[in-house]
């Protein structure tokens, strides 16, 4: 199919990184300090909140990364000098990386993860980790959102045949886990990451049997757990009854754990469904139920009264189907000039939305000491230290005259050191840690941040010193544009 | 971070499919001849046609399809027994598929492929089957829907950093260079499937060298090709007359290929940055523009006048982000029973659009051969031959009143045979083979069924040997359902 078989990512990059950093080679500026962030601007699905995922296939990625032979050969191919190319084979990650925890909830226009590198490396790798981190980020913010319509019940991820391509279906599956989804149907995803896969039959079993009785009774013949799907032919009228009737002739030889349907009006089947097995003395048999569900279908069948104990969720869940992508981005916020000091920079940009907040930054979270609960989020210049206040001003970054003075308050970091200087220096923790670690910071909100629709916009704020520092670089900055056209225009004539 | 680590896609399945395969390994009808169809229901973005691609993962899919020890291992901790576990091991994929080329124009209700094969493996291949051609059809669709918007100027793929995981971003550039994009800013696409790569610099560029001019005349020192970013602080006052300056100034010593605009009023800047370049000795210089371009934007943009040669595109291809999941399902048309003999199979349903087709089918083109333009699609029972006919009935399978008979054709059959029992015996063509054959099958369809808003519907019609059979099943079925209800209902009583 192609002279390449490989698997490595180093070239999973644009085009434009390799040629910048060429540049950059060629000038010997490469080896500068470099920081950058990445965040996003809005929040995905109009969530109060997001969820932090992608972390660890990132370190993945950067353990590996280096360009193979094969990788430099076609590079070559691609008219890529040779100096450049040994520079490039040489190349290994030797930077910093800052970064939330996977799990970590977080909200728009503050950092996710820190990259301090060598300007080459942190130009390379931007593609990579951006790609990584908007999907899972995504995916695991809108299984949450999921989550918080669903309630009590259980979730159940069964989106892999809709999933945009293989990676998406097993590490959209990890997301949802992280979340708080209980199983997934994906059984690649089971063995990858220790989720617990869940699943019985398909329509196509009853069809095969062309009997939905014999059917059932095959498949308890020879499972223990059973769950029978019931809407082959006529869920209340042939599936349901079916279903009792097995249950009732194995006994306790199987473990009747319910049904599942997957078409039709789920509010009102569910609720016969339930009679049904109640009367039949199988009032402990769950109610499963699918068909291109989402929150707001949940949040409707759940007001209807339906009776459904498990949501198995496929398409919705893992294309993120109403905003399929998160739109991260990767932004300078701080490089080393020819002196070796590090000089803050700003983008600057004729939308006030996309000026970005210059300098390397921390990232707390204020937590209320009284009742628990955050206060927000506060972002500070990193020699600063909001705990050595006692009384911290938390003030609207836009709508500067919103604002509030906290007390006897936590002042919780939510960075924590994944790379130091190209070695990892963090323990990966297991996915079911991170998903205990999601609800825990799930405690920290109040509902009205929590709630799918409408939710309260949480605060997310810059310390007085960060805010000034912005302030001065748009300033700088706009008064050196100036300096720019005008010597331009002054150059053109 | 796990303890298994192989590449192994196998279990890239749903957990019942295994739950299932083994109620037919214990019951003797695994090995039992199943034929599945694939085909979507409904056309992706309302566009008048679909472009089939992911043939060519399914193929190294299929050929490497094999449980790997840890694959089993996995399985056994899972509580699978021994002896089933001991059959999945040897399972290797012995069917036959038909398939449609990668390539090839496809529009709902038919079968981009048929996989016929022992029931077990038929079952346990869907899954990744069905993910993979379901995300590479849909952008392959969502690319070929934005060349038409786009015309004679030239698409460039740039969404990697937005894909869902690097699966998505990898094939996904395929899938958009197949229907018609130029090229890429994913180099390890470049690499993996020979896509023509793209790319100069960033913004970042200009910021790190904190002067547009120096960094363009940085990149002009150790770049040939030179197409400079110009928006980083004002288009048309700094950026467009620093690139003609640079330009000037290097003259022979590089290829000045033009300019990107990233931001702003794309008409009005591509119309005042084309006058400039004009104006300065350029008119061969390309202007690029991107920007959350989509087919729509496009569309306005040209309606405006904008002068854009180039289009970068990123998000709204790569996540498909109008409709990001193509509904693409995997339906049992026929199985062999206790005799050896098929049977056809149908899945009947409330809702009539999801009523299958019985039968092992063809698909035909009908091309009229006086003005070489296809008269519609032609599905037939599996020993017809339209050919054969010199007056063809085509009439709607719904609105059955609807009718053309179709003299001088050609039937043209789509599915080419890609497995003969487990043994490839198709050879993959390369991409650029592929992306020629979209070509020449865009030219057999009108116009009207090609423009991006409100194309006609193209015909999808049944023989009548087909349709008659599908109606005898509905039938057959409908009483068969009574007649379970009525016996269900007895034995309930």
């Amino acid at each position: 199919m192609n002279q390449y078989s490989d698997n490595s990512l180093a070239l999973h990059t644009d085009k434009y990184q390799l040629n910048m950093v060429e540049v950059y080679w060629r000038q010997g500026l490469h080896h500068r300090r470099a920081v950058f962030e990445i965040f996003f601007r809005k929040m995905p699905f109009g969530n109060g909140y997001a969820v932090f995922a992608g972390l660890e296939r990132v370190v993945e990625y950067l353990q590996n990364f280096r360009f193979t032979e094969e990788d430099i050969e076609y590079l070559r191919q691609e008219g890529y000098a040779g100096d450049y190319l040994e520079f490039l084979s040489q190349l290994r990650f030797t930077g910093t990386v800052r970064s939330m925890r996977e799990g970590e909830l977080c909200f728009a226009n503050e950092a996710i993860m820190q990259i301090d590198a060598p300007l080459a490396e942190a130009q390379l790798i931007e593609t990579a980790i951006l790609n990584i981190v908007n999907f899972q980020t995504l995916v695991a913010t809108k299984a949450s959102r999921m989550m918080q319509a669903i309630g009590e019940g259980s979730a159940l991820e069964f989106g892999s045949r809709r999933a945009q391509e293989i990676d998406a279906a097993v590490w959209g599956t990890r997301a949802a886990y992280i979340a708080g989804f209980d199983g997934t149907s994906n059984v690649l995803a089971g063995k990858k990451f220790g989720i617990p896969i869940v699943g019985t039959h398909a329509h196509a079993m009853v069809q095969a049997f062309r009997d939905e009785y014999e059917a059932f009774k095959s498949y308890a013949t020879h499972h223990r757990d059973c769950v029978f799907v019931v809407d082959t032919y006529d869920t209340l009228r042939s599936g349901v009854p079916n279903a009792i009737r097995v249950a009732k002739e194995f006994g306790d030889r199987i473990n009747f754990r319910g049904i599942r349907l997957d078409s039709g009006d789920l509010a009102y089947l569910s609720k016969e469904a339930r009679r049904m097995l109640d009367e039949a003395g199988f009032p402990d048999a769950k109610i499963t139920a699918s068909n291109d569900l989402d929150e707001y279908t949940i949040i409707n069948l759940k007001a209807e009264g339906a009776r459904i104990d498990s949501w198995g969720i496929g398409t919705k869940l893992i294309t993120a189907f109403d905003q399929p992508a998160l739109g991260a981005v990767y932004k300078l916020v701080a490089i080393e000039d020819e002196n070796g000091e590090m000089q803050d920079t700003i983008k600057i940009s004729s939308n006030p939305e996309k000026i970005t907040t210059p300098g390397i930054k921390k990232v707390y979270r204020i937590i209320n000491k009284g009742n628990g609960k955050a206060e927000g989020d506060y972002i500070t210049l990193q020699d600063e230290n909001p705990q050595q206040e006692t009384r911290l001003k938390m003030f609207h970054p836009v709508y500067t005259h919103i604002a509030k003075f906290v007390t006897n308050f936590e002042a919780r970091e939510l960075h924590t050191t994944i790379f130091e200087k190209g070695t990892l220096v963090y323990d990966l923790p297991d996915i079911h840690t991170i998903r205990e670690f999601v609800k825990q910071n799930l405690e920290l909100l109040w509902d009205e941040y929590k709630r799918p629709m409408n939710p309260v916009e949480y605060p997310v704020d810059l310390s007085q010193a960060c805010w000034d520092n912005k302030m001065n670089l748009i300033h700088r900055e706009q008064e050196k544009v100036r300096q720019l056209i005008y010597a331009q225009e002054h150059e053109v004539e």
